[in-house]
């Protein structure tokens, strides 16, 4: 149970009471960038600070990310596995949130909102397929409730404990 | 990526800013209908459009019906794949919305909710089977969150880019 | 469909219209247990009764009992297999709440906290595995957004319909 792993220059604990009373309700179009328009949303809605509460479709041309079992903290890139696919997929879950980055990470820049997505997608013969995802394309919709999250100061930094960016109120 | 599509007549952007201020919690009992009982709690509390902030529990006698790999818009019939399993199987997430339909879709009639649902349902050795959900019997339990979505006036009617029900607020 | 189920001695229908808006946002860290940590935010913040609205991260050392293909209800410890898994694994949907005890049921004592939660997990090649969770450890983080569930006198007891602890209003 994370046996090796050093500990030390942890993220403090950080919990906010938050409001989530603004609600965007949209539908994403076949061929636009699932990613690009959670992006444009946001900013087109004052939403520094934003959390899916329900995403589903389906979606083609995509990537993700995920850790390889058995490795140990740190994550870096050697112990992830990228993987492409062009589907389509039905789009059966879709989890995360927008934060803006402290300082860089990746092709990242400093105040950069960080779309930190989990997605579960569908093949035809109902096996499932999933992980963090990176890329991808509306096929025929994307229907999105996402809320602003307000009364919140969370930022996102590279972490020397875990290698990815995490969540920290004290920036 | 979508290669070969035609996306002439498709359906304009839309965003709303809805309310989601009112939630009904609810729980479905052993051999009720799932999308009965979803359509009674809308109908019975006068909500015209929801969506399903959490739901788990478990089901049997489920459909689906996916998207096959490879296939072009629009989407029709032929171009998915049925599914139907027995269970019982664990229900790991439950997510979508309740529209109202314009025009008419396949056994839908002008005006009725169309409930699109998506779920993952685990199996005893943790396998996950899952997609486009249209019939499921309550096994143990579903313990749903489900909100009214206050300030819309999106409904769906199907389109000639995608094949299936998609949403629209200028109709 | 649910063949030889013993229906008599149901609990009774509820519906409750509850009250979503004091919500909570977190990070749980590195080696963190993620049960005792929902129950610590849960107890901390006064919230007796709690529904997660939003979970990602990844997770290691994780145990999960779900239900057998084929069983019948009631459901019993016989009828379920246990996974337990190291990963770690990509956390992308975890789901479920929080309700009080009436009774015993297994090791849990009149009025503890019930956290009932379903996730899913992804593997480095896409797979997903999941279920119905009762063990786990943080490996990054958990970023999660759990809401207070206010309005509502929802409790749970054992059923002797399904075996399991279920929602009821009338105890």
């Amino acid at each position: 149970m994370l046996k090796g792993a050093n500990l030390e220059g942890m993220e403090p604990m950080f919990l906010e009471k938050v409001d989530l009373s603004e609600v965007y309700f949209t539908r994403f179009r076949p061929g636009e960038d699932l990613f690009k328009r959670i992006a444009e949303v946001c900013k087109e809605n004052n939403m520094e600070r934003a959390v899916i509460l329900s995403g589903i479709g389906s979606l083609c041309d995509v990537a993700f990310r995920d850790l390889k079992t058995g490795i140990d903290l740190p994550v870096n890139v050697d112990k992830t596995n990228l993987m492409k696919e062009y589907g389509p997929f039905e789009l059966l879950t879709l989890e995360g949130s927008v934060v803006p980055l402290v300082g860089e990470f990746g092709t990242l820049k400093h105040e950069d909102p960080v779309l930190h997505l989990h997605a579960t997608l569908g093949t035809a013969y109902g096996n499932i397929f999933g992980g963090h995802l990176f890329e991808a394309t509306v096929f025929t919709t994307t229907e999105i409730f996402i809320a602003k999250v307000k009364n919140s100061s969370v930022k996102k930094k590279q972490s020397t404990v875990t290698g990815l960016t995490e969540m920290r109120t004290d920036l």
